[in-house]
């Protein structure tokens, strides 16, 4: 069953987790470039990710083929000896992505995401022409649908949109916003119309911003295609992080990132409540990003399992609301294998010299930047970098 | 080159991380139980990670033989369906470790740890038998050297000790105890004096506590250890959460044990700090416990690379102090590729409602129940039970 | 110089603080009631600290008859033996007022604030009666002019202005609302410019929420004067809490309201930083309310010293930014007289199992019940007391 | 009755608050010098403050003297115009309690503090004369007891108890130090012990350190007095701020002294909290220091109502445990008029970006100068800052 067939009967489709965030943890992705030539250099560890987000109850394995566009992978021969070419990094990345799906009940969708030509000014036919190498693999490679993610600019969303529909396949498309909208000021609302108008059969968002931020921003998804009269399925991956502070632009700019964002990350339990969440919102395609761990994705099968009706694999690892710890040998540990406890307990941080929130980078310069864009002077990267070095 | 040939020549050796902790996210580990079943129903993913921290620069595989004695396997019936032997989960774990061992340079070290016998009570035979099943394996499998580790209680420590001795290999001791000493109330240098005498050539500390108060404990055991003119190997292996709000017996009695510990987490800053003043302290032998990851060990690679003159080879995908970011399109973000930033970085929680500290539960109980354990009245695990419960 | 000429003239002038809070922690008001007797009963302790806030800069004195119409006055029966008549306590408190401010260049204002028989659904004649009831004895002790404050109603700070009016002195009219509007949803611009029509020459906000809160408010009332092409001065009076996480109704709903406000002071530093942010919005009528103490006073005072050209009496026992320090012993603590210092500390709470932010009380009884005022199906106090109990 | 009748009999004796930090934020006082001119400049304002502590419940009202010697009135001389004889000052603080106690049934005692010639290392015979030029005041005013309070070195304290109990008059001495002892490393127990020895009837701590900590230092000073089989009674004055984080010198070296304490500040139900355990410690002359308000003695007062079987005045305008908040008109606020709801609130800061904790300023210097000091090599206060300049 396709991942229409399976939306439009009204089932829950649970996504995958964040790969760039895990294999960097697992030493094999680089901060900075986050490029996925792991595919190639090393496809155990890929395959070890699927398949522990496949057991954890995940119904889409995402082909690892974020920021695989030619004209970024080019950023990273700096630091990569031998030369890979964006065609194996993709292929590869299917190849993986289906032997694994083969081991249990899941689909592959083939990703692509924003493209360093978009920010640089270069035309419409430039930028679809980089999402339509990605997809030529991937209609080689026949996975069964498509996503074009972590979109800042509805524009190049659609974009991506319009390519992908070239090929027939469904296509789901989720923006890295907030409920500010884009970054030219499009409401989310609008985002959505214009996501569906250009051919996405789901919408909604992913990265940048935490389960209660995304939800919020697809709330306005919601309204606004109602409000159009348009028919989509929603969708959300958010990150794996608390950032009740971001700004406009989400975890990029808090001065934890990417290296200091430990203590921001979620529980079990927070995800369990962000499952529900999403669920009464009317959300069936409920993943995560940057920061998803397996456990994480555990967390969303088990709180739907009553709706869903049965468990994921890795469950027979996981006690219900912590009952595991009903066989330690201390009494106050085995207090807490229960429900409540879990539900109520507000985490110490262990930090006490530290605070609990940031003030994030950039604004002015963000709104300086925005202006400037909005007035069409930005007509190169290097033009905004000068800029940004002058306001500085 | 063995264990004790490295550190005697005065080679820094890079120990590995936290199993059950990395495996339970992964959904191989059930938390409560805590057994490594897995080296044997899911060998990939022991052996995934093995790799990882060989990547990261871990000299030592420890084999994943955690609680891995009979009588605690013998709990974990109620979940697994199928029964697994003891030796099968043992000989697994050996081969699993030599397989990615070889595949690099790196030891094998087969490891016991406390057992359910000594705190029912059961006599020094009993448990002195359950350690000779696990090394009768690791002899089997020739393994490099021997590892006591997560003791309690120094007298279990002392008899695991004479037991790996028997095989004439290097013994180091670890025991999961903070700057109070055992839970008999024994002090950590008296600790140290009693295994190096019982035969351990490395002994520390490992888990239940964090890289600071680790040291601290190490420190004392350093002292210990000169005070009666006894020369050891000095080694660290703590947890990598914030936990300077523990009492006696550690992370277990924090209210956010086991599901509930991420906003304890620390930074790859926090590891280098700690592997910094690990080596100030003398200690040589330096890895880490429940909560390191392969990025936490990479940290200490990199910090100690100029003492050893090279770099792990995850370190291809790893900037130094964050370099990697000085490519990032944002200025305020590239601005972030700098030690100066990380080092004094003060992480936000991005959680307002919580606190930064925790009080530990279940301390007049423990008072309680040690109390009765040192007048002998104790005598089974089934009466301590009752005990707690008439306490609680 | 009466009020309107010095705000005419583009004169600062400085309010006072927060008599209830201030004479609650000193022993002469009860928490609760709130209400002024100690006008009649410790009239040095009221005349002590009015003199404080003359010596820190005020040149407005508020006759201490907050909550001293009859109606509320009639409730603090059950706790004061003697029955004090209500004109008796607003008479003495015109008197203390004035003999202070004789001792300085201050004026005197006469005040009233909201009503339980507003709450109680009385009609209009029956409220304007209570206001105008004390307004005779300010006419009789002849006050400077008048103040209408604390109001969470515009329709009845309208009543309240308009019979201040009758008395042909300028009135000054201030609501205890946030950037959201008052209790039946009118935006602060709209409150604004009803209060003006109504006949107030000063308007702005007071209480109820911190400094940056409350600037907000009076910012959106200047925006509706603006659009409604209306003149008035602005005016504000915050409280001296940090209250970021207040609800609609301000800081009686935070969990803490009013026994453990302590960790939510503000100190004098916040203070400066208001006074700036308040004058640069236009503000010239710059106070405090609830929590404001002296020396919160003299901080607006020394911030707008050089704009006016003097310093307050207290000022002699206060260096500018900590310079007194440069006078100890310590070199460290003389390291703190300076401005950077105090401007950029980020004070610490001592307190690490507190958090940093709570949750208001509340939430969904305020909206039933004001759904239900809105309704006019509350016509008593009893019935909506009523209310919230069944949905509790 | 005098102090020792009182205290002979078992009565609980209840000092007063904190003059400094009172009126320097009523404006009468001048951080930095602390010095009491204010007798003599303003004495309603003193008058007041000492009227409103014995409404709260002292039964003492110490001379406002702190710092009050001749030699340390001197260096006020560059921000007080007109000079004031130390004798006129104390004279006048004498006068002004003796009146104040007569109000009520309150004792005056004289009080003594450290003394600059002690640290610029004068000798014996001129620190004693600084104390008996003080003492001459107090017996021409005929106050009731004698304290010598604040003293860092017990050296000092010894001298001035010698100097007292020249008078006949009973004394008590209470020094400003920790669990960790003086600034020359004498321990609690030892510090009680000399200072018994010298003729002190009532031994303790005041100021620097927050009520816990103080309770713990008197705990040993207790002990230390059991131990020598010495009898005194013990008493407690500590600060009414939280500072769980303060090093050896207390809140001095503390990054927010003085200027940024607020968020410290606690609670009166923390003072309640405190008042019983040092009752139940055996503590029977319970009072404060800095940042203690009158209602944070009336909170004493309150907690030992039912061992001393009255209220305090000032009770009257205060329900117990926050039960005049039964009268609120919202259901939500009238739930907080109960024990339990105020004994387990965690009250949160309002601050997000500030931390829990704070790191003392100074340490290596202090530890510097300490070793000095016992070299004998600091022998004046200038050479002294010189050292310190040098080591910043």
């Amino acid at each position: 069953q396709g991942i229409l067939e399976r939306l439009d009967a009204g089932e829950i489709v649970i996504g995958d987790g964040g790969f760039v965030f895990a294999l960097e943890k697992r030493g094999y992705v680089k901060a900075g470039p986050w490029t996925p030539e792991a595919t190639v250099e090393h496809p155990e560890a890929v395959r070890q990710l699927h398949r522990e987000f496949l057991r954890a109850g995940s119904n889409v394995l995402q082909t690892f083929t974020f920021y695989a566009s030619e004209d970024k992978l080019e950023n990273r021969g700096n630091y990569v000896a031998e030369k890979i070419s964006c065609q194996k990094v993709n292929e590869a990345a299917c190849d993986i992505a289906r032997e694994v799906a083969n081991e249990g009940d899941a689909l592959v969708a083939g990703g692509v995401s924003q493209t360093p030509s978009y920010l640089s000014c270069k035309d419409k036919a430039e930028v679809k022409a980089a999402f339509r190498k990605q997809l030529d693999v991937f209609m080689k490679k026949n996975v069964d649908f498509l996503i074009a993610e972590y979109f800042e600019h509805v524009e190049e969303a659609v974009w991506a949109v319009e390519v992908l529909k070239e090929s027939g396949k469904p296509v789901a498309a989720t923006m890295c916003i907030g409920p500010e909208g884009d970054m030219h000021g499009v409401p989310p609302g609008q985002c959505a119309v214009q996501l569906v108008k250009a051919g996405a059969s789901v919408v909604g968002v992913n990265c940048h911003f935490d389960p209660d931020t995304c939800l919020e921003t697809v709330k306005r998804m919601k309204e606004g295609l109602q409000a159009a009269k348009l028919k989509a399925h929603l969708m959300s991956q958010p990150l794996a992080f608390h950032t009740p502070d971001c700004g406009k632009q989400g975890f990029i700019d808090l001065p934890e990132f990417p290296f200091g964002l430990e203590p921001r990350i979620v529980t079990r339990w927070d995800i369990q409540n962000y499952a529900r969440k999403a669920y009464d919102l009317g959300i069936r395609y409920i993943g995560g990003c940057c920061g998803f761990e397996p456990y994480h994705i555990r967390a969303i099968a088990e709180e739907l399992a009553p709706e869903r009706g049965f468990l994921p694999e890795a469950s027979e690892k996981h006690g219900s609301w912590g009952d595991g710890l009903s066989m330690h040998t201390k009494p106050w540990v085995r207090a807490r294998a229960r429900k409540e406890y879990w539900e109520n307990l507000k985490p110490a941080s262990g930090r006490p010299y530290c605070p609990s929130m940031s003030k994030p980078d950039g604004w002015g310069v963000t709104k300086g930047a925005r202006e400037l864009m909005q007035q069409k002077e930005a007509t190169s990267e290097q033009q905004l970098k000068e800029l940004f070095q002058k306001q500085k």
